[in-house]
């Protein structure tokens, strides 16, 4: 099963849909087809999560590919969560990006945080502002939680995930380099595409046998296995719920492979017109306009 | 005037009240009869300021003084925004602290995030977990965004401001200091006590004449006036917003002065049992025990 927030009307509405063979249909319309009014009104996967574990179980229980409201080349994606209460990333967490940035492996797990202002959907503008020079690109595993979490072992954390989808970790290394501190940096406006679609953890292949390729104007410039992270997803969540309980909607950004911008000798930063698609087989393809504002 | 966000009833409810003369009167009450609907069922401020500016007029219209429902003994405080979708911080901007934390001053304004999970109200428990041994706290002028701000200059950014309110930036020291990024080691659970009232900006003194005082245990740590930040408030939001749109109920912590644990020879940090309480004289006090967890 995939979930996608797709924009309806006009304005920024947003209502949840199921992807089927061709397109997308409409949670709301099957809810109401099924008799199933908690699972009307849903604008995206975050607010699908905070109704608990049955919403979802109920709605794995609906067949859509009978139904398909909208096809996939009219869809119009918002960020598949809206609103997270919290976007958790991971840095250094694959040895081949820390190689590239001229570090060593750090001893401790490297946290940092992106705003929700960061939230683009899929086919949806990156904006290049002048206060940087030094656009980059960092394709990544999301995570999105699908229940309240705290304090979970490693051993259980997986059960934590609600599903899994793409983010783009839009970078000014410029301005995360020049402070220390990397939230401003990593958190301009539109850093943060998201999407297109979150796949259910339910029904999602072991993550180790995950690949994310990332592409600059068709040209493949990140291809790693999930496999290689440092720090794998469950001691991840573990981590973190150790100490900042995790809400259903929350998205971990699990850390880049090598091949960023940074990297390359002389690094190509991101310029007004440039297309970067992240893609991860199992889930699908981001992909997202450089736009110079 | 002053509104505080009152949790009623069981769980994790809370209502929008405003202060008056010896308590506190529900604006839900007040609203509906003054026949002003939308200003019903609000839980927060972070609400009323997602309303526009017109709603936050109507209430400064309502006369609370002949209605309190609720005295102050009674009331049980949620921080006066339960869910901003961010909180911004404000690192090293007064240059006491930054001497005591041994460093120099910044070259460039240092911010950092906590995430919301971290928000607790006047009262509230401040949750002492095994994995830190270094609780520090940090009292502050923290600023409530009124309407979505991008790109405003420092001359018109006071305008952007919906009220004031009280923050302790609550910090595990040895978490901060050992991971490079700050956002683990200030961002546990509880982290944030917030309020416990938000002042209106209309009502609100000059910045500059604010003076914020912690103490613990009744000693006085920290006494300085707001006049002493580096980089002043306006300023602030014109360098924050002009890479990272606000948006109405957003937090800025503005910096704590010198006075902090960390400063002290020795250290010495809270522990399990001592009382926190941040004071700015024209909003209020913020009284946290610490509790170890």
């Amino acid at each position: 099963m995939r979930l996608a927030a797709l924009r309806v009307g006009q304005g920024d509405d947003s209502a949840l849909h199921l992807q089927t063979s061709d397109g997308f249909a409409s949670v709301d319309a099957l809810a109401r087809s099924a008799g199933l009014s908690h699972l009307e009104g849903l604008r995206d996967v975050g607010e699908l999560y905070a109704l608990g574990g049955g919403a979802l179980d109920d709605l794995r229980e609906l067949s859509p590919d009978a139904q398909t409201s909208i096809v996939n080349e009219e869809a119009r994606f918002a960020p598949p969560v809206r609103r997270p209460s919290k976007i958790v990333c991971v840095g250094l967490n694959y040895m081949d990006h820390i190689t590239e940035s001229g570090g060593t492996r750090p001893e401790r797990i490297v946290l940092f945080a992106k705003f929700p202002n960061c939230l683009v959907g899929h086919r949806e503008a990156v904006r290049l502002p002048s206060i940087t020079k030094e656009l980059d690109y960092e394709g990544e595993l999301a995570v999105v939680i699908g229940r309240r979490t705290s304090g979970v072992g490693a051993d259980d954390a997986l059960s934590a995930i609600g599903g899994f989808t793409v983010i783009n970790d839009v970078s000014a290394r410029d301005l995360q380099i020049a402070e220390a501190q990397w939230i401003r940096g990593k958190s301009l406006d539109t850093f943060a595409p998201l999407g297109p679609v979150v796949l259910d953890a339910h029904s999602a292949p072991p993550i180790e046998s995950m690949t994310i390729r990332t592409y600059v104007n068709g040209e493949l410039r990140q291809d790693a296995s999930c496999s290689l992270m440092i720090t794998p997803v469950a001691e991840l969540i573990a981590h973190i719920s150790a100490a900042i309980t995790l809400e259903p909607g929350d998205i971990i950004a699990t850390g880049t492979p090598s091949g960023v911008a940074l990297g390359m000798k002389p690094p190509i930063y991101l310029k007004d017109g440039d297309t970067m698609t992240v893609s991860i087989d199992a889930i699908g393809e981001l992909t997202n306009l450089v736009v110079a504002s």
